[in-house]
C-alpha cells in the first residue's frame, strides 16, 4: 500500500502513529492545518491534539482554510486547545468560546491569509498538517477534497506532517492546481483567464526533507446537510433566473452568465439547484466550495466546467461522485483559496457572486457575521474577495427571521461586512432590488419597495421618510438607528414596543 | 497654432466657441467630463453649460475623473444643472446640494466607473468633454494634467468634445500612459509589474469621426491649497517613519519601502513630506494623485518614480514643475484612474496605502466619508480600491477635531467605509496602532492605547470593558454604540452630559 500512496521510498520510515506525529505539536505553536468548508481537513493529528489537551497544558494558534468537520473545531475549543484560531470557522461550540473571548478569532478575507503569511505580516506556522492522497516520486504532496490554504501553509511550515487518507483513492491526483505567487518584487500577473485553464502543477510542491511524519488515516469527511429548497429559497431563486434572463435579454450578459461564483449554504445551494430548469447553457463556475449543485448542474448537460477551492458534498452525493470520479474529473480543478478567491482574477473573468446576507439595511449595506452587532456567526469567509470585484455582487437572505421576529432589512445594519459601494442586487423571497448606478436614497426605495417582509413595510417606511427629513447623502435617525436590534435583544421581537 | 495643437488637420474647421460645443449637450444627458482632482477638468464646456443653465431648463448627469476645480461644482450645483453626480466631489456647496438629496450622488470605488460602464451597467455618455494639450495626426487625444476617467469616457461616449488647453505645454505629451482592458471574456492579465513600466499609449485612440468639436481654452487648473506641516501631522509623519524603519529593520519592508500610495490632503502631503529627511531611498509611488511632496521628494533625490493619475500641485510648485517639465518627465507617468488604482495591480505591487480617515472605532472599521453617519463628505474616493489590495493598509488622522469637541477614535463609527478587515494600521498624533494578526478585542487594547487622544481614553476604556462584560467576538453596547456622535449633533460635544 505504501508504494502506492507514498511513491517516494525514501519516506516510507516517517510513517508513525498519528500520536506520535502529534508530539512535534508543542504548547504554544502555531499550527496550519488542511480543510476547507469541512472537506479534506486533516483529522487524525487533530484528534490526537485533543487527547493530549486533556492531560497536558496545550495550547496552539490555528490555521486552516476554512471550517473544518468531524466535530474537530468543538473538541478543540472545548479541550482549551485554542488561543487563537484564524480565518474562518462555523462551529457552535467554538463560536460561543469566541464570543465569551476565550479563544482568539482572526476573521479574514480568506483570499488574505497566506498573504499575509508570505509578506511576514502574519506569523507562519511551526507544523502544518495536511491530508493527502498520496505523495509523489518527487515527496510532492497530492491533496484530498480541497486545497485551500494548505499549499502556503505546508511551504511556509518548519515541519509538515501528512495524513494520507484512505478514504479518497488516488484518482484525485491531477484534480488539483497548485499556483503560488511569487514574492514580490517579482510577482506576475496571475497567468488565468479563464476558468478551466491550468496554471500550476498538481502536488504542493514541498522539499520532502521537510515532512517529519506520515500518518495513515481512514477518517472521513463530514458530510455537508444542506437543506432542500424550501417555498422562501425557491422563490429567491425564480428572482434571480428572472433578473439573470433580464440582463442577458438586455446585451449585459453573456448567455452564459459567465462565470458563478456561489456562497456555501442553502439558500445558494437553492439558486444553483435553480439554474437547472433555467434557460441557460453551458455553464461555469469560478467558485470557492463546490457543493451538491454542482454535480446536479453537471448531470443535467447545464454546466460545462467548474473551478473551486473544495469539493463538499451530502453523504449519498459524494459516495455517487467519488465513486465515478472519472466521469467528473476533467471538468473540476481545485486550486488554493488565495487563487480560487483572488480579486484579481475575480475582476477580471467578470464573476457573477452570489453570496448570503445575515442582514442588509435600506442603503444596501450588508452584514454577514455579527449577530446584533456583536456576536460571531461563522466569518466573512471569501465574500469580500467575490463581492468587491465581482461583475455582479448578489446578496440574498430571506427577509424574516425566527419567525418574523427579526426583520434582515434593517435601518442600519449592526456591523458592516459589505458597504454599498460593493453590492448591486439585493435578493430576498419578496422580490429583487436592483441597485446599480442608484444614490442611496434611490437605493433605499428599491429596497423598501422589493425585499422587505410585509410585516416590517411601514415601520421602514417611516424610518426612511423621517430620516429624509433630516437630510444627509444616507439619511438616518441616528438615535434609533440600532433601536430594532435593541429591541430583538431586550424584547425578542425588532419592533417590541418600548 | 492649431497644426501644433491639432495635427490632424481635417480637425480643423471642428474649432468652435464653447457656447457653441456646449449645445451638443441637451436637457436629460449623460455627460462625461476629464477631471481628477482639480486636475485636467474640462472647463469652458462647463462654464457655458451653467450660463445656460441660467435661462434653460438643463438638468445633467455628470461623470468626471473625480473632484473639479475652478468652483464648477458648485456652479452646476447652484445652477440647478446637475441631476445625478458621480464618482467624487469635494465641494461644499455641491455637497449641500447633495446632503440636501436635490443631487443624486453615486459614490463609488474610483476604479470601477469606466468598469460598470464597460459592462452596460452603468448608463454610458451622451456627450463627453476632455482637456487636451494636443490632437495628434491620428485624431488621438493627448490629455493634460490628469488621466482620470477620460480616456473610457471619451471611447464611450457618442460624441466628444476637446478643449485644447493653452495653459499645459505640448511638452506634456509622453506623460500619459493609456491602457484600455478588453471586453470579458477577452481580458487579459493587465501586464504591468512595476510603477514605472508602460504598458498603453500615450493619447486617447479615439475614431477622430467622434470628435464633434474643438475649444481653446485659456482656463487653468484651480491651484491645491494644501495646509503646511503643523505639530500633529508631523507627529503622525514621525510615527508612521519611525513604523517603516522597525518593518525594514525586521525585514517584512524592503529598504526602498515598496510602492508608496498616498491619498489626497494635508495629513497625507505631511507624511510624504517627512521622508524627505527619513533614511529611505530609491522610493518609488503607484498612487493616483501626485502633490507637491512628490516633487520635494524627486528634488530630494529620494524618489525614483512616480505613477498617478492626475498632478495637482500649489500654485508655486506648479509654475516650477511645468515650467520646467523635462527635469521630471521622464520620471513620472499618469495612467487611467482604473490603472493607477486597480486592485489586480495593487496587490501584485504590494503597496504602501496610506489614507485619511475621518473617525474610527475600536474595533478598526473606518468612516472616510460620512459625517454623524449621515452627511456626506467627499466621498470614498480611491481609498477602497487601494486599502483591500495593499501589502499595509494605513489610515492616518488627527485624534481630536473641533477643539476637542469630537473625538476621532469612537465606541463605533457612524458609517463603515472600510472594515476592520482591511486596516492593518492605524496612526494619529497620539501613536500608531498595529493591528496586523489581532482579533477585535485585542485591536481595541491597541488603538485605545495608542491612538485615543487623553481626553477621551477614560471613556473608551469605560466603554470596552462594559461591552466586554456583555461579551461577543466584536463587544459592543449597542445602546451606546452611536451615543458620542448623537450627543455631538444635539450638545456640541461627544462627551456632552445626557
Amino acid at each position: 500500500m505504501y508504494s502506492e500512496r507514498i511513491r517516494l521510498a525514501a519516506l516510507h520510515d516517517k510513517v508513525v502513529s498519528a500520536a506520535e506525529a502529534a508530539s512535534l505539536i508543542h504548547n504554544g505553536m502555531t499550527v496550519g492545518i488542511s480543510g476547507f468548508a469541512c472537506a479534506g481537513d486533516a483529522k487524525a493529528v487533530p484528534f490526537a491534539l485533543v487527547e493530549r489537551a486533556s492531560h497536558e497544558p496545550l495550547s496552539i494558534s490555528l490555521i486552516t482554510g476554512a471550517s473544518i468537520g468531524n466535530g474537530l473545531d468543538k473538541l478543540m475549543a472545548e479541550s482549551g486547545l485554542l488561543a487563537r484560531r484564524m480565518p474562518f470557522q462555523a462551529d457552535p461550540a467554538l463560536r460561543k468560546a469566541i464570543n465569551d473571548g476565550k479563544v482568539m478569532f482572526i476573521d479574514q478575507h480568506l483570499s488574505e491569509t497566506v498573504e499575509q503569511m508570505r509578506s511576514h505580516q502574519l506569523k507562519r506556522p511551526d507544523v502544518t498538517v495536511v491530508e493527502a492522497v498520496a505523495i509523489t516520486e518527487e515527496g510532492h504532496i497530492v491533496p484530498t477534497a480541497s486545497v485551500g490554504n494548505s499549499a502556503n501553509l505546508a511551504l511556509f511550515a518548519d515541519q509538515v506532517i501528512v495524513e494520507i487518507s484512505l478514504r479518497y483513492g488516488t484518482d484525485l491526483e491531477g484534480l488539483h492546481d497548485i499556483y503560488i505567487p511569487a514574492d514580490r518584487p517579482e510577482r506576475a500577473p496571475i497567468p488565468l483567464t479563464r476558468p478551466d485553464e491550468r496554471i500550476g502543477c498538481t502536488a504542493i510542491p514541498i522539499d520532502p526533507a521537510r515532512i517529519a511524519a506520515i500518518v495513515i488515516s481512514e477518517y472521513r469527511d463530514s458530510p455537508s446537510n444542506v437543506q432542500p429548497a424550501d417555498g422562501e429559497t425557491q422563490a429567491i431563486a425564480n428572482h434571480l433566473i428572472g433578473f439573470f434572463a433580464q440582463e442577458v435579454e438586455a446585451g449585459r450578459l453573456p448567455r452564459n452568465l459567465g462565470p458563478l461564483q456561489v456562497g456555501v449554504g442553502s439558500i445558494a445551494n437553492a439558486v444553483m439547484a435553480g439554474l437547472v430548469e433555467a434557460p441557460f447553457e453551458n455553464l461555469s463556475m469560478y467558485s470557492e466550495v463546490l457543493q451538491d449543485s454542482t454535480f446536479e448542474l453537471f448531470d443535467a448537460g447545464k454546466l460545462d466546467f467548474a473551478s473551486g477551492s473544495s469539493i463538499v458534498l451530502s453523504a449519498a452525493r459524494g459516495a455517487q461522485v467519488f465513486g465515478d470520479f472519472a466521469r467528473y474529473k476533467e471538468r473540476l480543478v481545485l486550486r488554493p483559496q488565495e487563487i480560487s478567491n483572488h480579486p484579481e482574477v475575480a475582476r477580471r473573468l467578470g464573476i457573477i457572486g452570489i453570496n448570503t446576507a445575515l442582514e442588509f439595511d435600506i442603503y444596501g449595506n450588508v452584514n454577514s457575521t455579527h449577530v446584533g452587532g456583536t456576536r460571531m456567526m461563522n466569518g466573512i469567509g471569501g465574500s469580500g474577495d467575490f463581492a468587491r470585484s465581482a461583475h455582479t455582487s448578489i446578496f440574498v437572505t430571506k427577509s424574516i427571521a425566527k419567525d418574523g421576529a427579526i426583520s434582515s432589512v434593517v435601518p442600519m445594519v449592526s456591523h458592516v461586512d459589505h458597504t454599498e459601494h460593493d453590492v448591486d442586487i439585493l435578493v430576498t423571497e419578496q422580490g429583487l432590488a436592483d441597485l446599480r448606478g442608484l444614490a442611496p436614497r434611490e437605493r433605499a426605495r428599491a429596497i423598501i419597495d422589493n425585499c422587505v417582509h410585509p410585516d416590517y413595510r411601514a415601520a421602514l417606511e417611516d424610518y426612511f421618510a423621517r430620516a429624509c427629513e433630516r437630510g444627509g447623502q444616507t439619511p438616518h435617525v441616528l438615535e434609533e438607528a440600532l433601536s430594532w436590534h435593541i429591541n430583538q435583544e431586550r424584547r425578542g421581537h425588532m419592533l417590541a414596543a418600548g
